[in-house]
């Protein structure tokens, strides 16, 4: 099943379209496993069976993992996704982005090695940086649009030819980069008009919307 | 020492400005190692060895590494670069871009796990993706800016209020993100009419300029 499909059975399953993120921080985990980067996996699977019967999908913070050396807590944790939580996808967020022959080495990282269901992928390299992702026929692309954060604006913002730049690669993203139907969005939720503005341009394409509650 | 006086040094002792890539395919190895992930160490430190007199920096390519499981030969090579050419600095190019406490993790990734001396940021998230880097202050940040691609042009071409979005984030980089005077730009050499005029407008910031030769 390819991950659109997965997203929306999901939905549809646990009635709910939240994402729920896992951007473990040994130093703020419950008193018996504080500070044990040996314990990502544990906190985090936790909180996902925890939750699994409420969401539409996981997404894993790769940065955390990565600092702490606990790639194969990653790798055990989509594992354990997929083996207990068969219908939830996972979108590893990992905000890659680059061209050709090293595009092509990130997919293989995210989709062969992590086995996640789609990525975050940033878009400022434009149309070649998308590209190989979309190789992997049953994988999602999920392109930052519009972040939530105040340096959002500095570029995002910007008027380009009578719209703003995050309408631009939203346009891009929808009529441009997305024959094959993979592609997905990343817009803020601190912005709702932008949210309707965006969805308005992509049609019923998948957005991914963060910044509800603190971050 | 900071990564910009590292740089310069290097530039000075060995009359050289060229930066070498470290992209290790195995598949693309010479016939004793071919196809072997576990030589990817051997196969770059071999080639470090052999040019550390001509370059002023070394640049690998994390996605190389990740889609291997290979994190530990890119501990173990840049360990080796700063041991044995302790005067070259390393760029790790990872092209991350985050927030806030992510984009701190990456920074523990890039800084304090590979020991970088600098590192490759995409700039699309705005001047809080950059803000965390720099808390390192000796390291550096080189932010994307023009890139040699042809996709590089869907967005950084764009046209924002008579200057290209290039061009703008050359001069927000060089007028309000770099007061700790540690950014460069990667501006690819494809575009020498483009290159002259980001110089023109962040002065002597040290410019990355990939694009001589296949990629």
């Amino acid at each position: 099943m390819n991950f659109l499909d997965m997203l929306r059975n999901a939905e549809r399953q646990n009635g709910s379209m939240l994402c729920v993120g896992l951007d473990p921080e040994p130093a703020k985990f419950p008193a018996t496993l504080k500070g044990d980067a040996g314990k990502i996996y544990d906190f985090c699977a936790a909180i996902v069976d925890a939750t699994a019967d409420l969401v539409s999908a996981f997404k894993p913070q790769i940065a955390y993992f990565a600092a702490r050396r606990a790639e194969d807590q990653l790798e055990a944790l989509i594992a354990h996704i997929h083996e207990k939580h068969p219908g939830i996808p996972v979108i590893l967020d990992a905000k890659r982005g680059d061209i050709g022959s090293t595009a092509e080495q990130y997919a293989v990282e995210a989709f062969e090695r992590f086995k996640a269901d789609a990525v975050t992928v940033n878009p400022y390299m434009g149309h070649d940086s998308v590209e190989p992702w979309l190789s992997y026929s049953k994988k999602g692309v999920i392109l930052l649009c519009r972040t939530s954060n105040p340096g959002g604006s500095d570029l995002q913002f910007l008027d380009v030819g009578g719209e703003k730049l995050y309408e631009r690669v939203a346009s891009l993203a929808a009529k441009n980069w997305n024959s094959t139907g993979q592609i997905g969005l990343v817009v803020g939720a601190t912005f709702p008009a932008e949210i309707e503005r965006v969805r308005a341009i992509v049609g019923d394409m998948p957005l991914l919307v963060p910044g509800i509650g603190a971050q």
